[in-house]
Protein backbone atom coordinates (compact mmCIF):
# COMPACT_ATOMS: atom_id res chain seq x y z
CA UNK A 1 0.00 0.00 0.00
CA UNK A 2 1.35 3.36 -0.73
CA UNK A 3 1.58 6.41 1.10
CA UNK A 4 -1.42 8.45 1.54
CA UNK A 5 -0.87 12.40 2.25
CA UNK A 6 -1.03 13.78 5.68
CA UNK A 7 -4.11 14.32 7.59
CA UNK A 8 -4.96 16.65 9.81
CA UNK A 9 -7.38 15.80 12.30
CA UNK A 10 -9.06 18.41 14.69
CA UNK A 11 -8.52 16.79 17.82
CA UNK A 12 -9.96 17.58 21.60
CA UNK A 13 -8.63 14.70 23.36
CA UNK A 14 -12.30 12.59 23.16
CA UNK A 15 -13.50 9.58 21.79
CA UNK A 16 -14.65 10.92 18.48
CA UNK A 17 -11.66 12.49 17.10
CA UNK A 18 -9.34 9.90 18.53
CA UNK A 19 -11.38 7.47 16.41
CA UNK A 20 -11.41 9.38 13.22
CA UNK A 21 -7.54 9.15 13.45
CA UNK A 22 -7.14 5.45 14.03
CA UNK A 23 -9.48 5.23 10.77
CA UNK A 24 -7.93 7.40 8.76
CA UNK A 25 -4.46 5.96 9.91
CA UNK A 26 -5.93 2.25 9.25
CA UNK A 27 -6.50 4.08 5.66
CA UNK A 28 -3.13 4.72 5.05
CA UNK A 29 -2.83 8.36 5.90
CA UNK A 30 -0.07 10.11 7.96
CA UNK A 31 -1.80 11.89 11.05
CA UNK A 32 -1.20 14.85 12.61
CA UNK A 33 -3.52 15.75 15.04
CA UNK A 34 -4.26 19.42 15.61
CA UNK A 35 -5.99 21.04 18.72
CA UNK A 36 -7.19 24.79 18.19
CA UNK A 37 -6.73 27.51 21.10
CA UNK A 38 -8.16 30.73 21.44
CA UNK A 39 -5.78 31.40 24.68
CA UNK A 40 -8.16 31.67 27.27
CA UNK A 41 -7.17 28.54 28.58
CA UNK A 42 -4.23 26.05 27.90
CA UNK A 43 -6.50 23.41 27.90
CA UNK A 44 -4.89 22.15 24.84
CA UNK A 45 -2.87 20.04 27.31
CA UNK A 46 -5.52 17.75 27.81
CA UNK A 47 -5.27 16.92 24.21
CA UNK A 48 -1.72 16.46 24.46
CA UNK A 49 -1.95 13.57 26.71
CA UNK A 50 -4.25 11.67 24.36
CA UNK A 51 -2.67 12.38 21.55
CA UNK A 52 0.29 10.44 23.51
CA UNK A 53 -1.74 7.61 24.36
CA UNK A 54 -2.88 7.02 21.09
CA UNK A 55 0.36 7.89 19.46
CA UNK A 56 0.06 10.03 16.39
CA UNK A 57 1.80 13.80 16.59
CA UNK A 58 0.30 16.80 18.31
CA UNK A 59 0.26 20.82 17.89
CA UNK A 60 -1.82 23.44 18.77
CA UNK A 61 -2.69 26.13 16.48
CA UNK A 62 -3.36 29.73 18.39
CA UNK A 63 -7.06 30.94 16.89
CA UNK A 64 -7.30 34.67 17.41
CA UNK A 65 -9.16 34.97 20.71
CA UNK A 66 -11.71 37.67 19.04
CA UNK A 67 -13.60 34.32 17.37
CA UNK A 68 -14.58 32.93 20.51
CA UNK A 69 -15.26 36.26 22.00
CA UNK A 70 -17.83 36.40 19.20
CA UNK A 71 -19.28 32.74 19.97
CA UNK A 72 -19.53 33.89 23.67
CA UNK A 73 -21.91 37.06 21.97
CA UNK A 74 -24.09 34.51 20.31
CA UNK A 75 -24.34 32.02 22.95
CA UNK A 76 -25.35 34.82 25.56
CA UNK A 77 -27.68 36.53 22.64
CA UNK A 78 -29.43 33.38 21.79
CA UNK A 79 -29.73 31.08 25.67
CA UNK A 80 -28.33 28.22 23.96
CA UNK A 81 -24.91 27.08 23.00
CA UNK A 82 -26.13 25.28 19.73
CA UNK A 83 -25.23 28.80 16.72
CA UNK A 84 -22.23 30.10 19.05
CA UNK A 85 -20.48 26.43 18.68
CA UNK A 86 -21.18 25.98 15.31
CA UNK A 87 -19.94 30.19 14.14
CA UNK A 88 -16.58 28.40 16.22
CA UNK A 89 -16.38 25.30 13.66
CA UNK A 90 -17.08 27.03 10.45
CA UNK A 91 -14.75 29.71 11.29
CA UNK A 92 -11.63 26.83 12.37
CA UNK A 93 -12.11 24.97 9.47
CA UNK A 94 -11.80 28.44 7.30
CA UNK A 95 -8.54 29.22 9.24
CA UNK A 96 -6.97 25.50 8.80
CA UNK A 97 -7.88 25.17 5.36
CA UNK A 98 -5.52 27.87 4.34
CA UNK A 99 -2.50 25.92 5.51
CA UNK A 100 -3.76 21.93 4.92
CA UNK A 101 -4.85 19.70 2.34
CA UNK A 102 -6.39 17.06 4.41
CA UNK A 103 -8.76 18.14 6.91
CA UNK A 104 -10.88 15.73 9.13
CA UNK A 105 -13.07 15.95 11.96
CA UNK A 106 -14.70 13.73 14.72
CA UNK A 107 -18.43 14.69 13.07
CA UNK A 108 -20.60 11.67 13.74
CA UNK A 109 -23.94 10.76 12.21
CA UNK A 110 -26.17 11.62 14.88
CA UNK A 111 -24.34 14.91 15.58
CA UNK A 112 -26.36 18.29 15.22
CA UNK A 113 -23.49 20.79 16.05
CA UNK A 114 -21.51 21.45 14.92
CA UNK A 115 -21.83 20.33 11.34
CA UNK A 116 -21.47 21.23 8.13
CA UNK A 117 -24.10 20.66 5.69
CA UNK A 118 -23.34 18.89 2.16
CA UNK A 119 -23.41 22.52 0.00
CA UNK A 120 -21.04 23.61 2.83
CA UNK A 121 -18.81 20.79 2.55
CA UNK A 122 -18.39 21.51 -1.25
CA UNK A 123 -18.03 25.06 -0.84
CA UNK A 124 -15.05 24.86 1.20
CA UNK A 125 -13.46 21.90 -0.61
CA UNK A 126 -13.71 23.75 -3.78
CA UNK A 127 -13.24 27.39 -2.15
CA UNK A 128 -9.93 26.27 -0.54
CA UNK A 129 -8.81 23.33 -3.05
CA UNK A 130 -8.75 21.26 -0.05
CA UNK A 131 -10.70 17.43 1.22
CA UNK A 132 -12.91 17.63 3.92
CA UNK A 133 -13.02 13.85 5.87
CA UNK A 134 -15.68 13.42 8.53
CA UNK A 135 -14.97 9.35 9.10
CA UNK A 136 -17.48 8.93 11.69
CA UNK A 137 -20.23 10.40 9.49
CA UNK A 138 -21.78 6.87 8.47
CA UNK A 139 -21.83 5.57 11.68
CA UNK A 140 -24.40 5.80 14.25
CA UNK A 141 -24.64 6.41 18.48
CA UNK A 142 -24.89 2.34 19.11
CA UNK A 143 -22.11 1.55 16.41
CA UNK A 144 -19.84 4.31 17.79
CA UNK A 145 -20.30 3.02 21.52
CA UNK A 146 -19.17 -0.47 20.85
CA UNK A 147 -15.89 1.00 18.52
CA UNK A 148 -15.43 3.55 21.71
CA UNK A 149 -15.64 0.28 23.92
CA UNK A 150 -13.59 -1.86 21.71
CA UNK A 151 -10.54 0.85 21.47
CA UNK A 152 -10.72 2.91 24.48
CA UNK A 153 -10.30 3.49 28.38
CA UNK A 154 -12.46 6.15 28.77
CA UNK A 155 -12.85 8.73 31.62
CA UNK A 156 -16.20 9.83 32.20
CA UNK A 157 -17.47 12.48 34.47
CA UNK A 158 -19.71 15.73 34.70
CA UNK A 159 -18.75 17.90 32.13
CA UNK A 160 -17.47 20.52 34.81
CA UNK A 161 -15.08 18.36 36.34
CA UNK A 162 -13.36 16.80 33.57
CA UNK A 163 -11.29 19.20 31.57
CA UNK A 164 -11.62 19.00 27.24
CA UNK A 165 -9.98 20.53 24.87
CA UNK A 166 -12.96 21.51 23.11
CA UNK A 167 -14.11 24.43 22.25
CA UNK A 168 -16.71 24.25 25.10
CA UNK A 169 -14.03 24.47 27.69
CA UNK A 170 -13.08 27.73 26.64
CA UNK A 171 -15.94 29.16 26.01
CA UNK A 172 -17.33 27.60 29.23
CA UNK A 173 -14.50 29.96 31.15
CA UNK A 174 -15.18 33.07 29.05
CA UNK A 175 -18.46 33.11 29.86
CA UNK A 176 -17.33 32.82 34.07
CA UNK A 177 -14.92 35.08 33.23
CA UNK A 178 -17.55 38.07 32.20
CA UNK A 179 -19.62 36.79 35.52
CA UNK A 180 -22.42 34.43 34.38
CA UNK A 181 -22.61 30.60 35.31
CA UNK A 182 -22.05 28.38 32.26
CA UNK A 183 -24.20 26.16 33.70
CA UNK A 184 -27.09 28.36 32.52
CA UNK A 185 -26.27 28.08 29.20
CA UNK A 186 -24.49 24.46 29.36
CA UNK A 187 -26.34 21.92 31.46
CA UNK A 188 -24.17 19.57 33.44
CA UNK A 189 -23.46 16.28 30.91
CA UNK A 190 -21.55 13.60 30.66
CA UNK A 191 -18.08 14.07 29.04
CA UNK A 192 -15.61 11.53 28.19
CA UNK A 193 -11.71 11.91 27.41
CA UNK A 194 -9.85 8.65 25.77
CA UNK A 195 -7.37 7.80 29.40
CA UNK A 196 -6.00 4.71 27.29
CA UNK A 197 -6.09 2.26 24.48
CA UNK A 198 -6.83 -1.31 24.42
CA UNK A 199 -4.48 -2.83 21.94
CA UNK B 1 -8.72 -5.43 20.17
CA UNK B 2 -11.13 -6.84 21.02
CA UNK B 3 -13.38 -8.83 17.98
CA UNK B 4 -16.27 -6.81 17.19
CA UNK B 5 -19.49 -8.68 15.67
CA UNK B 6 -20.13 -9.67 12.27
CA UNK B 7 -20.43 -6.97 9.51
CA UNK B 8 -22.75 -8.18 6.62
CA UNK B 9 -21.74 -5.71 3.74
CA UNK B 10 -24.00 -4.76 0.72
CA UNK B 11 -21.23 -6.03 -2.20
CA UNK B 12 -21.55 -5.21 -5.63
CA UNK B 13 -18.03 -5.87 -6.98
CA UNK B 14 -17.24 -2.17 -7.27
CA UNK B 15 -14.68 -0.01 -5.15
CA UNK B 16 -17.52 1.48 -3.04
CA UNK B 17 -18.46 -1.90 -1.53
CA UNK B 18 -15.01 -2.92 -1.55
CA UNK B 19 -13.75 -0.09 0.27
CA UNK B 20 -16.43 -0.27 2.91
CA UNK B 21 -15.50 -3.62 3.75
CA UNK B 22 -11.96 -2.74 4.31
CA UNK B 23 -12.72 -0.08 6.76
CA UNK B 24 -14.88 -1.98 9.02
CA UNK B 25 -12.09 -5.20 8.93
CA UNK B 26 -9.74 -2.51 9.69
CA UNK B 27 -12.17 -1.71 12.46
CA UNK B 28 -11.70 -5.07 13.85
CA UNK B 29 -15.73 -6.59 12.40
CA UNK B 30 -15.87 -9.83 10.75
CA UNK B 31 -16.91 -9.15 6.92
CA UNK B 32 -19.75 -11.25 5.62
CA UNK B 33 -19.90 -10.13 1.74
CA UNK B 34 -23.59 -10.46 0.60
CA UNK B 35 -24.99 -9.67 -3.12
CA UNK B 36 -28.30 -9.64 -3.81
CA UNK B 37 -29.74 -11.59 -6.37
CA UNK B 38 -33.14 -11.12 -7.90
CA UNK B 39 -32.77 -14.34 -10.47
CA UNK B 40 -32.77 -12.15 -13.46
CA UNK B 41 -29.00 -12.67 -14.24
CA UNK B 42 -26.40 -14.59 -12.42
CA UNK B 43 -24.50 -11.00 -12.01
CA UNK B 44 -23.39 -12.21 -8.89
CA UNK B 45 -20.30 -13.98 -10.31
CA UNK B 46 -18.81 -10.94 -10.74
CA UNK B 47 -18.73 -10.23 -7.24
CA UNK B 48 -17.82 -13.47 -6.48
CA UNK B 49 -14.67 -13.41 -8.12
CA UNK B 50 -14.00 -9.46 -6.50
CA UNK B 51 -14.75 -11.60 -3.07
CA UNK B 52 -11.93 -13.87 -3.75
CA UNK B 53 -9.29 -10.62 -4.54
CA UNK B 54 -10.12 -8.47 -1.74
CA UNK B 55 -10.19 -12.02 0.04
CA UNK B 56 -13.33 -11.45 2.31
CA UNK B 57 -16.44 -14.50 2.35
CA UNK B 58 -19.15 -13.62 0.18
CA UNK B 59 -22.79 -15.28 -0.07
CA UNK B 60 -25.94 -14.69 -2.41
CA UNK B 61 -29.23 -13.55 -1.01
CA UNK B 62 -32.06 -14.16 -3.27
CA UNK B 63 -34.49 -11.39 -3.73
CA UNK B 64 -38.02 -11.60 -5.09
CA UNK B 65 -38.16 -11.26 -8.63
CA UNK B 66 -40.85 -8.85 -7.87
CA UNK B 67 -39.02 -6.48 -6.29
CA UNK B 68 -37.32 -5.95 -9.47
CA UNK B 69 -40.33 -6.07 -11.68
CA UNK B 70 -41.69 -3.07 -9.62
CA UNK B 71 -38.58 -1.09 -9.87
CA UNK B 72 -38.47 -1.53 -13.57
CA UNK B 73 -42.16 -0.78 -13.36
CA UNK B 74 -41.39 2.68 -11.76
CA UNK B 75 -38.08 3.44 -13.91
CA UNK B 76 -39.95 2.92 -17.21
CA UNK B 77 -43.09 4.93 -16.11
CA UNK B 78 -40.65 7.79 -14.63
CA UNK B 79 -38.46 8.07 -17.44
CA UNK B 80 -35.28 7.81 -15.48
CA UNK B 81 -33.90 5.51 -12.94
CA UNK B 82 -33.48 7.33 -9.53
CA UNK B 83 -36.91 6.14 -7.91
CA UNK B 84 -36.54 2.61 -8.78
CA UNK B 85 -33.21 2.28 -7.86
CA UNK B 86 -33.86 3.63 -4.28
CA UNK B 87 -36.96 1.84 -4.04
CA UNK B 88 -34.73 -1.68 -4.87
CA UNK B 89 -32.15 -0.30 -2.00
CA UNK B 90 -34.62 0.78 0.53
CA UNK B 91 -36.42 -2.83 0.11
CA UNK B 92 -33.04 -4.64 0.14
CA UNK B 93 -32.50 -2.87 3.18
CA UNK B 94 -35.54 -4.01 5.32
CA UNK B 95 -35.19 -7.73 4.12
CA UNK B 96 -31.73 -7.82 5.23
CA UNK B 97 -32.50 -6.38 8.36
CA UNK B 98 -34.26 -8.93 9.67
CA UNK B 99 -31.20 -11.45 8.91
CA UNK B 100 -28.32 -9.71 10.32
CA UNK B 101 -27.40 -7.10 12.96
CA UNK B 102 -24.70 -5.02 11.66
CA UNK B 103 -25.28 -4.20 8.03
CA UNK B 104 -23.36 -1.55 5.46
CA UNK B 105 -23.46 -0.70 2.44
CA UNK B 106 -20.81 1.69 0.04
CA UNK B 107 -23.04 4.69 0.02
CA UNK B 108 -20.60 7.65 -0.45
CA UNK B 109 -20.74 11.74 1.08
CA UNK B 110 -21.91 12.50 -2.71
CA UNK B 111 -24.08 9.90 -4.01
CA UNK B 112 -27.99 10.83 -4.15
CA UNK B 113 -29.23 7.49 -4.70
CA UNK B 114 -29.95 5.01 -3.63
CA UNK B 115 -29.53 6.67 -0.20
CA UNK B 116 -31.40 6.56 2.94
CA UNK B 117 -31.77 9.77 4.92
CA UNK B 118 -31.16 10.56 8.86
CA UNK B 119 -34.90 9.60 9.74
CA UNK B 120 -34.87 6.69 7.38
CA UNK B 121 -31.67 5.55 9.09
CA UNK B 122 -33.22 6.30 12.41
CA UNK B 123 -36.23 4.26 11.56
CA UNK B 124 -34.47 1.07 10.04
CA UNK B 125 -32.42 0.82 13.05
CA UNK B 126 -34.94 1.57 15.84
CA UNK B 127 -37.52 -1.10 13.71
CA UNK B 128 -35.40 -3.79 13.25
CA UNK B 129 -33.02 -3.16 16.13
CA UNK B 130 -29.87 -2.86 13.64
CA UNK B 131 -26.58 -1.33 12.98
CA UNK B 132 -26.94 0.55 9.93
CA UNK B 133 -23.55 1.34 8.78
CA UNK B 134 -22.36 3.34 5.82
CA UNK B 135 -18.64 3.89 5.81
CA UNK B 136 -17.55 6.11 3.00
CA UNK B 137 -20.39 8.58 4.10
CA UNK B 138 -17.46 10.71 5.45
CA UNK B 139 -15.95 11.04 2.41
CA UNK B 140 -15.64 13.41 -1.05
CA UNK B 141 -14.96 11.83 -4.25
CA UNK B 142 -11.61 13.22 -4.68
CA UNK B 143 -10.24 11.43 -1.33
CA UNK B 144 -12.30 8.08 -2.41
CA UNK B 145 -10.24 8.27 -5.61
CA UNK B 146 -7.32 8.67 -3.79
CA UNK B 147 -8.16 6.01 -1.34
CA UNK B 148 -9.30 3.47 -4.68
CA UNK B 149 -6.18 4.12 -5.89
CA UNK B 150 -4.17 3.35 -2.98
CA UNK B 151 -5.58 0.09 -2.98
CA UNK B 152 -6.92 -1.26 -5.87
CA UNK B 153 -6.41 -2.16 -9.11
CA UNK B 154 -9.40 -0.57 -11.30
CA UNK B 155 -10.91 -2.10 -14.69
CA UNK B 156 -12.96 1.11 -16.23
CA UNK B 157 -15.19 0.42 -18.91
CA UNK B 158 -18.38 1.54 -20.72
CA UNK B 159 -21.40 0.57 -18.35
CA UNK B 160 -23.10 -2.19 -21.18
CA UNK B 161 -19.39 -3.80 -21.41
CA UNK B 162 -18.73 -3.93 -17.97
CA UNK B 163 -21.00 -6.67 -16.08
CA UNK B 164 -21.14 -6.21 -12.30
CA UNK B 165 -23.67 -6.91 -9.43
CA UNK B 166 -25.44 -4.24 -8.89
CA UNK B 167 -28.78 -3.48 -9.06
CA UNK B 168 -28.25 -1.92 -12.75
CA UNK B 169 -26.91 -5.04 -14.13
CA UNK B 170 -30.55 -6.83 -13.42
CA UNK B 171 -32.62 -4.07 -14.06
CA UNK B 172 -30.99 -3.18 -17.34
CA UNK B 173 -31.31 -6.61 -18.52
CA UNK B 174 -34.84 -7.00 -17.46
CA UNK B 175 -35.79 -3.64 -18.99
CA UNK B 176 -33.76 -5.44 -22.57
CA UNK B 177 -36.50 -8.62 -22.07
CA UNK B 178 -39.61 -6.19 -22.37
CA UNK B 179 -38.09 -4.98 -25.54
CA UNK B 180 -36.68 -2.05 -24.65
CA UNK B 181 -32.98 -0.34 -25.11
CA UNK B 182 -32.06 0.35 -21.34
CA UNK B 183 -29.81 2.97 -23.03
CA UNK B 184 -32.83 5.35 -23.00
CA UNK B 185 -32.72 4.79 -19.16
CA UNK B 186 -29.62 4.73 -18.24
CA UNK B 187 -27.09 7.03 -20.37
CA UNK B 188 -23.80 5.37 -20.64
CA UNK B 189 -21.37 5.88 -17.96
CA UNK B 190 -17.66 4.26 -16.88
CA UNK B 191 -18.31 1.61 -14.46
CA UNK B 192 -15.74 0.27 -12.24
CA UNK B 193 -14.79 -3.11 -10.76
CA UNK B 194 -11.95 -4.05 -8.69
CA UNK B 195 -9.62 -6.48 -10.42
CA UNK B 196 -6.80 -6.57 -8.00
CA UNK B 197 -5.28 -5.03 -4.80
CA UNK B 198 -2.64 -3.27 -4.47
CA UNK B 199 -1.16 -4.39 -1.32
Amino acid sequence: MIHMAKAHVLFSGGKDSSLSAIILHNLGYDIQLVTVNFGVLDSYRHAEETAKIIGYPHKVESMDRELIEKSVDMILKDGYPGNGIQFVHKQVLEIISEKYDVIADGTRRDDRVPRLDHSEIQSLEMRKNIQYVTPLMGFGHKTLRNLVNNYFIISEKESEELLKSDYETEIRELIRQRGIDPLEYFPKHIQSRVIGLKR
